[in-house]
């Protein structure tokens, strides 16, 4: 499809999203040219083919897609666009690639407003180029009112591999520390609390970031000592980590209070009948590493902004029913499930 | 997110989806590894990591997104998860690349039949071993109902692009000739007739299919003769040719009784009050080919079992307005237009 910069009138921000917006005549032209390209602006999109060609030196790339669907579309500390970016350009770091080129694909309800659908691109455009990566390619459909709920994205990313880092859920071994980048809790929490209409003293925003930069110096800093990484979303790091202990086939031992959890967090989670733990993150991580290479990743984890509050939790133990298990300060022991329940939906 | 092959019970294909299922525990693991992965099954998603690493030497890479949100989700020659499959791999072909790592992410609303999502995974996993294609990561959204109309698929690919190919759409020259890999309209009267539950004497199947084993004959034959190739989706071949002459600064004129339209899709179209020009395709491409490298196009097309009959249906001419014409049989010249209005919504 051909970018076309010129129309009659230029599209009128008042207005709302018709089915015409995705029927692939002239009004969708004009809505990705004005709305979308303006607001992800790079050479690859203002080609308009329907797809995109970038130049690769020889090694391996890292591939990945989430779709988004979080509820409310706008919430504190970040919006659907942003975290649109940040959980595809996540899941590429949490190898150790480096994110280079994104796509996205849009679902638009009937009625969607405009000025929400080109605050979205902005802020789609403006976590993409903090990050470094560009969306090369995009789509835009339009189902009708009642068919979906305002809008979905789904972005999927491809990054490049340092040589010789090989990072995967199943290399956690017995002995290893396991250490996470901050606090938890922030981004659900965050989105609940926009969602129930709750008021706190002190606004609770969400955590969502592009973790890539953090992940720079950690593998400068811990090299074939790093075993995997991985962001703690949906399920929160009682999920992460029961699916690791299940990958690696080992238990976690966790100390309850070396888990960072922000005291108004924790105080929301109460009100909300939720177990920090549960809970998704959108700008954390956890590694696993040889032990003794633990406090090196801490230093450089603690010297990147996004790393600040980073904190050793716990270690991986050798455990045939792959349990994670919390000590909490009392010195007594739970065992952390893995949620079978509806926790928190559509809060990504 | 592991993949845990055991659980305590399998999967009742009887029961539906339930927003547990989309929430980063148990249920979603046990969802993905019985539905997905075992219809999908590759070595990438068996390692059960955020994202999938491949090799590749040094070159260029084509990438590429679409959306599928048709309705019905299975209509006569196809369903929403076949279709996710060709039009990305479909987008990637018309650059000349061949399709090679997808991604598949699903949003799918709360009480979709299970029976039904395996399916559409089962018609995905057929379609992309057909097509030689892997998917390599995906991932599982769950909505409440009535905030979804079903199952929505997103599919994101990259591909290889032979050394020295170099189609885009702003290549279209005058004296060029246009072809195109067989009969109009097929895909959008398929999936429009389920839709109205029209009954016509012979069943008209959407033409969806990937393409670029046709394509590779056709680069093969034309070389650097080729200009261009554009897969006519939504908007149909007046949507493509309008696209192509903006983005070209050129203008078409096409013979009409060069263009095949099949006489039950012409007879539907009639019914439905449908120019076939305007009708989605989901297995056909046009091409713009130097005229002294036409005839050897044609002759590689319909070589090729997708491209039988394959049409020469006009030529690019010099036109500042960028018109697309179309001489009628009768001798007379009207304007093909690119649509404005809502036609024919959620066909792909
Ligand atoms: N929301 C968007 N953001 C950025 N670019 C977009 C967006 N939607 C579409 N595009 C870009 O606009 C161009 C046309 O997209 P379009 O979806 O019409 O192409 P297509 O995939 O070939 O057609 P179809 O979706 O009907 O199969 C492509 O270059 C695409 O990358
Ligand atoms: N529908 C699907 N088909 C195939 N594989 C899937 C599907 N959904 C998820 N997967 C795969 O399952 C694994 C876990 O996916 P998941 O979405 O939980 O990871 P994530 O993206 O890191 O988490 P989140 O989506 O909460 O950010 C990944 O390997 C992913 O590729
Ligand atoms: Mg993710
Ligand atoms: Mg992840
Ligand atoms: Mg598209
Ligand atoms: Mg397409
Ligand atoms: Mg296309
Ligand atoms: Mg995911």
């Amino acid at each position: 499809m051909a970018t076309v910069k010129t129309y009659r009138r230029k599209l009128d921000l008042s207005g709302r999203v018709d089915l015409s917006h995705g029927a692939g005549g002239r009004a969708m032209a004009q809505l990705i040219a004005e709305i979308f390209h303006s607001a992800l602006d790079n050479e690859w999109l203002r080609r308009g083919d329907d797809q995109s060609v970038f130049e690769i030196g020889a090694g391996r790339l890292a591939m990945t897609t989430d779709a988004f669907v979080v509820s409310p579309l706008f919430f504190p500390g970040g919006d659907i666009g942003s975290l649109a970016i940040h959980g595809t350009v996540n899941d590429l770091a949490m190898s150790g690639a480096r994110p280079l080129y994104l796509t996205a694909s849009f679902i638009i309800e009937e009625g969607f407003p405009l000025a929400d659908l080109a605050r979205i691109a902005q802020s789609m455009g403006a976590a993409a180029r903090d990050a470094g990566v560009f969306v090369i390619a995009g789509d835009t459909k339009v189902v009708e009112r009642g068919k979906a709920d305002g809008v979905f994205i789904t972005t999927a990313g491809v990054g490049r591999l340092p040589h010789g880092l090989e990072l995967s859920g199943d290399k956690a071994r017995p002995g290893d520390a396991v250490l996470i980048s901050g606090s938890i809790g922030d981004h659900g929490v965050a989105v609940m609390s926009k969602r129930e209409n709750l008021e706190f003293d002190c606004e609770i925003l969400s955590d969502s970031a592009a973790l890539h930069g953090l992940v720079e110096g950690m593998t400068a800093a811990a090299g074939a000592s790093l075993r995997l990484m991985r962001d703690p979303t949906r399920g929160g790091l009682a999920a992460t980590l029961n699916e690791i202990a299940q990958q690696s086939g080992v238990g976690f031992r966790l100390e309850e209070e070396a888990i960072p959890v922000k005291p108004e967090v924790a105080a929301a989670c109460e009100l909300l009948g939720l177990d920090p733990l549960n809970v998704a993150n959108e700008g954390k991580l956890v590694a696993v590493v040889a032990p003794e290479a633990a406090k090196a990743l801490l230093d450089a984890m603690r010297a990147h902004p996004l790393g600040r509050d980073a904190a050793i939790i716990g270690a991986v133990v050798a455990n045939e029913r792959r349990f994670v298990q919390l000590k909490s300060s009392f010195g007594g022991s739970r065992i952390v499930d893995w949620l079978a329940g509806e926790q928190l939906p559509r809060i990504c």
